[in-house]
């Protein structure tokens, strides 16, 4: 649908009691939710923890304008505080957590607590150790550097050069996946025969995205233009490169996902419903 | 407060129209939140964009049982699909965006579409690139392996071996920030004079806990243990490459963190703090 008017500009202020992350995802959802309706500008306040904090942040603030408070803070006094100030210079505050907090505890019939536990992470308990190796697998298995113990990965993803291996690799490890990432290399047959354990997955792409992607890569590191990196984005190599790789996943009966316009956090979608197709499950890391 | 009590037993089903990333973030506030009180089982579906998907999600939960259905799928007839379906089965259903949607788009008079657009992240955007960009240099300039365009990046952090450097690095760049990273070895000087644009961190941790987390590290590998290995643990080693690395934040003037007991998102928030007060600004990427 057609938007002819436009867009209305919002500030949107987002405040949290630790590290602002859960605060600014759920910004996320919601810009893309409303982005053909309205402008927003975002601001960032993490770690705010006390009544002085909150005065700063609000003397920054115009009063009776298009702005809006969306905060995650859990202490309830300080919550108070936050909501009464907002409305005495007219500015709309929106506790981002409300109604799941709300409906969960009338559920459980249990007390909200009255001092909410600000940053509450699970602190050097086993699922913080599980965490850390994941990510230290997962860098150790970047881009083939390491691959003597792939058989530990639960997914090993491959594909040519700029297909988003690394990206999608480290988010799937912030969402608890080991994973192991190996680039296919025209000519350079990959052994797979021995891998077992992790699923595998083959990454493509448009040919015309790619070539756009590895020029833009270049650019952005000044390097000169001779022959090496004609060849490296010259359109008709990426075909034959993408076609290699095509005939290694097909042979080796891998699925293939096209990352061609989707977002990391896509591609990282697709992968885990194929890895939970295969293995039985989805993995969690609260 | 002790609570001898024992802890409600809930099973969280989360469902989410794309990668259940939001969902599970808002999963895990909450989680942390109650955790006191609720004894949590999670289970995600992501990619949920069907009623036979919902039909087969629903057919896995235990009617009238302690369940509880947490969701951020944005179709509106899905939503409501679901929301009958859960009814009709006992089983209370929380959409995680309820408030954020329902207040923001009375505020700025926006009508909520009819069929909210699942799994909407930016696409191929400039942001994108950036967001791509920010990853690659952070794996590249990981544990002082390339050092030669360190002042590109936003922070740059120090620290002796196991004190999180990497998944900090790796948690920065999620959230926006170019990072680098640089391993203090006991006796060699490191060079900082050059650094002129990134926010240099010092990290520390206590002796004890570093101890204990490399022995972890090194059963985890399964490395036999030799002389080499045993000073790599040993605690008054430790405590001297401790002192090292602290003379060195004191010399140049670096902030330091004690990672003690924190959790990366924490280590993170404070980093984004210093580095906000230094250049005046929090880096948001929606």
């Amino acid at each position: 649908m057609l938007n002819l008017t436009e867009k209305i500009k919002i500030k949107l202020y987002l405040i949290s009691d630790a590290s602002g992350e859960t605060v600014t995802t759920i910004a996320k959802a919601i810009a893309a939710q409303f982005e053909e309706q309205i402008e927003m500008t975002e601001y960032l306040w993490p770690l705010v923890r006390s009544k002085n904090t909150v005065n700063d942040i609000l003397s920054e603030i115009e009063p009776n304008s298009n702005s809006i408070v969306l905060y995650t803070m859990l202490d309830v006094k300080l919550r108070l505080y936050l909501e009464k100030k907002c409305k005495s210079i007219g500015v709309l505050a929106i506790f981002a957590l409300e109604n799941v907090i709300n409906e969960l505890a009338n559920f459980a019939n249990v007390e909200i607590k009255h001092g909410g536990i600000p940053g509450k992470y699970k602190k050097l308990d086993a699922n913080y150790y599980k965490r850390i190796d994941i990510l230290n697998f997962t860098l150790q298995h970047d881009d083939g550097h390491d691959f003597k113990d792939v058989n530990e990965a639960d997914i090993l993803i491959l594909g040519v050069s700029r297909t988003s291996k690394s990206p999608t690799s480290l988010y799937l490890a912030q969402r608890g996946y080991k994973v192991a990432n190996l680039p296919i290399i025209n000519g350079i047959e990959a052994n797979l025969s021995d891998i077992k354990k992790p699923v595998l997955i083959g990454l493509t792409i448009s040919a015309e995205i790619l070539s756009q992607i590895r020029s833009n890569r270049l650019n952005s590191y000044n390097l000169n233009v001779n022959k090496e990196v004609d060849n490296y984005t010259e359109i008709e190599n990426i075909k034959a490169e993408l076609s290699y790789a095509l005939e290694i996943f097909r042979k080796n009966k891998i699925p293939i996902i096209d990352v061609s316009r989707k977002a990391i956090e896509e591609v990282a979608a697709e992968i885990i419903n194929i890895y939970a197709a295969k293995k039985g499950e989805y993995k969690i890391l609260l």
